[in-house]
């Protein structure tokens, strides 16, 4: 049968992992997909140092716009990222009438609407496994596994840098200044980790996730946002001796009042096989109403895995290459005319359990106060317990609440950091059982 | 859009989820297919009990033949179980032109390549994600979210009882026979529990998988089988102080002499994900020469998990449904014509590392007498620990290996045996890292 010509945008990290899982499994692939997958043409900023990489069977040029105009080209894989330039390859690709796989997150969150319909209009497929979760077949998961169901809500460790960091920070009592150092070293850190760090990576897959589990549009910008670089070390080990652990955690919940979309760092209990994840992997929690609760886990990021995930998608496509489209799986696993607008809770909207830390100046007056506030505000608890000590001006309560509105907690809050037995700012972390 | 009309055979546990499924999430499920899905026809003995859960809009007979020849059903679910009556049934459904989604893994093991020739040839659908690791969609994950890797292995908790029998005795110190029976009144074991604690069910669903992930035939009757009703509590306990967890694990590994496919109490180390999957909760592990592992987590039976992957089949059928043929994702991953024969390995051939408990007549002598017997064998020792006192007559010596071929240690077991420093019989468990 006649091969599939792949048009390589972009030739990486990814980029040149999918060539070589191209190349290196072509007959198992074939046997799958029942033809031949190729890369007949490949661009790149560095045209020699791609050549090198796919190999001499295939053309590379420095210019994309050559690979979506190329009418020997079947499938355009973008694996330039960004949402300049990418943006417009990819829509002009679309435009030229080719199905296009692509591991871009950040165009999906931020443009998925405009590119879905466009494609929708044109009668193409846009796939995008590799966008979530790097290998871990979550896409796939959430749009065809789990159709059966209504599904509540998605939990995601979906920032390995930010995992590693973690991690290290609970193993070895380091500072989070201390770990991002060396996870820069390893590199698993970028020279700015601001996109991992501040969750905005995490922002873009789990908005991605919303869409698909929910049925409604993209729309990262209602996304709430907060990462992990203000964390302190004694929270994670305060979180650990009452039996949890902090996760940079992805959440998105269906609720009467509308979906909860948030990326933070979050108590979770140890118990959880989520809360065991470690170091860079990733692994997604989705809860459906027929299912119950199912874990994906698995590598989030590298060349390899999100290679495997990018060819996925690529032989997806060639089998469907020929079905017409309204016999295809649906892009975002809903049918399009079927896409519903539900409201994004604003943070202030979210129920939560919470963890504080209080700085005491006076114990004893200090537990009554915060016990007395707290109970005014209709905010019961779950767990006190007292670090540190007063003579050496460190004596510390820190509270576990029960499930209470943010709005209220953050009321009390200020109420508790205005008592005279209070000094500095209270910290609150937010906390999930994920239990149902 | 017309609705697609399912039939239904078995109103048990499972096919009264599906129907609630179905009904339930009806809105949200032809949201995602594109068109409506509802249940036209049911078959079961109890005609009454069926008409109650299906409600009264559905035909309800107790001749299945009916639903199988009724010109008016599009797809037919078989929820019948067992390999007899729900053999002829679903052949004589093919026969007829139908899809066929099934929950049945003892049929597809056995029968399977009969059954997938026939629906190559008639041109029809037999989808069967419900039939390993009930709601996982692991199915899925195999044939089509892995399809760029090269599988080198999967490991599968796929028996939720015998994992709830095992869960329990670690965490209670119960034997085996009062945890059997807590099960039995539990509803986690049948009256009758052969089936789930010697492994079959199991080895039924390592068959279906080894089938995707390597592109070989069914062959249940290669598939090594050891249950769980000859453990004693004390294994689980010293292997829990060297740092494992005792799982009833299937295996299936791609080596250069053959496919390993196998099931058996196995130690996995604590750290893995893997190990800490407890209680009726079902895990697979999967490797792939590009994502590396990959653990897909959830329920594995239960009325409406198994029905949250009956429907996701029925949904996918329902897409492909005038898709033609070739163009459909292939039953066992590779298409029909690229199936391969690989020899499956004699458990004899299959290289492993093992726990060995010794009894101890004499326990200076023994350890000196059991550690040249092993050298004399080329078996070089991980770990050993002595439990018990001599004194008490309970001595033992427990010990890990590093790997090696079956027939080895067994020569090296029997050796030991014949020692007179040894009493009793040696109890011999294979150990697996799963690192890599």
């Amino acid at each position: 049968m006649k091969p599939i010509n792949i048009g390589l945008m972009g030739v990486g990290t990814v980029g040149g992992g999918t060539a070589t899982v191209l190349k290196r499994n072509a007959e198992e692939i074939s046997r799958r997909a029942g033809r031949p997958i190729r890369v007949l043409m490949a661009a790149n900023r560095d045209v020699a140092r791609a050549q090198e990489v796919v190999g001499p069977d295939v053309v590379v040029v420095d210019d994309a716009l050559q690979v979506v105009n190329n009418p020997d080209v079947d499938i355009v894989v973008e694996l330039i990222g960004g949402d300049t330039i990418a943006k417009d390859l990819v829509l002009k690709a679309i435009e030229n009438g080719k199905h296009v796989v692509t591991a871009n997150k950040k165009l999906l969150a931020v443009h998925g609407n405009e590119i879905f319909a466009k494609a929708q209009e044109r009668g193409v497929m846009v796939a995008f496994e590799a966008a979530v979760a790097g290998g871990i077949p979550i896409i796939k998961a959430l749009r065809e596994g789990l159709s059966a169901n209504r599904i509540e809500w998605i939990a995601g460790i979906i920032n390995g840098t930010s995992n590693f960091i973690l991690t290290e920070m609970r193993e070895k009592g380091a500072s989070f200044a201390e770990v991002l150092a060396e996870a820069q070293r390893l590199g698993y850190a970028e020279a700015d980790p601001t996109f991992d760090i501040e969750g905005h990576d995490a922002g873009h897959k789990l908005t991605i996730m919303a869409a698909l589990a929910f049925g409604i549009p993209m729309q990262f910008d209602k996304c709430y946002l907060e990462g992990i670089s203000k964390l302190d070390g004694r929270d994670i080990k305060y979180a650990e001796e009452l039996g949890y652990r902090v996760k940079l955690l992805g959440l998105t919940r269906r609720t009467d009042a509308g979906v909860e979309l948030r990326v933070h760092p979050t108590l979770i209990p140890e118990s959880q096989l989520i809360a065991n994840v470690n170091g860079v992997m990733n692994a997604v929690l989705a809860k459906g109403d027929a299912v119950g609760q199912t874990l994906h886990y698995g590598p989030g990021a590298g060349a390899l895995p999100t290679a495997s995930a990018v060819v996925a998608d690529i032989v997806d496509v060639t089998r469907l290459l020929t079905a017409d489209p309204e016999h295809r799986v649906p892009h975002l696993a809903f049918q399009p005319d079927q896409l519903q607008d539900l409201r994004i809770l604003p943070i202030e909207d979210v129920v939560s359990s919470y963890y504080l830390r209080i700085g005491a100046a006076d114990r004893a007056g200090v537990l009554a106060n915060i016990t007395r506030l707290l109970a005014e505000s209709g905010i019961s608890i779950e767990a006190v317990i007292q670090k540190g000590s007063l003579s050496e001006g460190n004596a510390e309560v820190v509270i576990l609440t029960h499930r209470v509105q943010e709005q209220a907690i953050n009321q009390a809050i200020a109420a508790i950091e205005a008592l005279e037995s209070v000094e500095g700012k209270v910290v609150r972390l937010r906390m999930e059982e994920l239990s149902n």
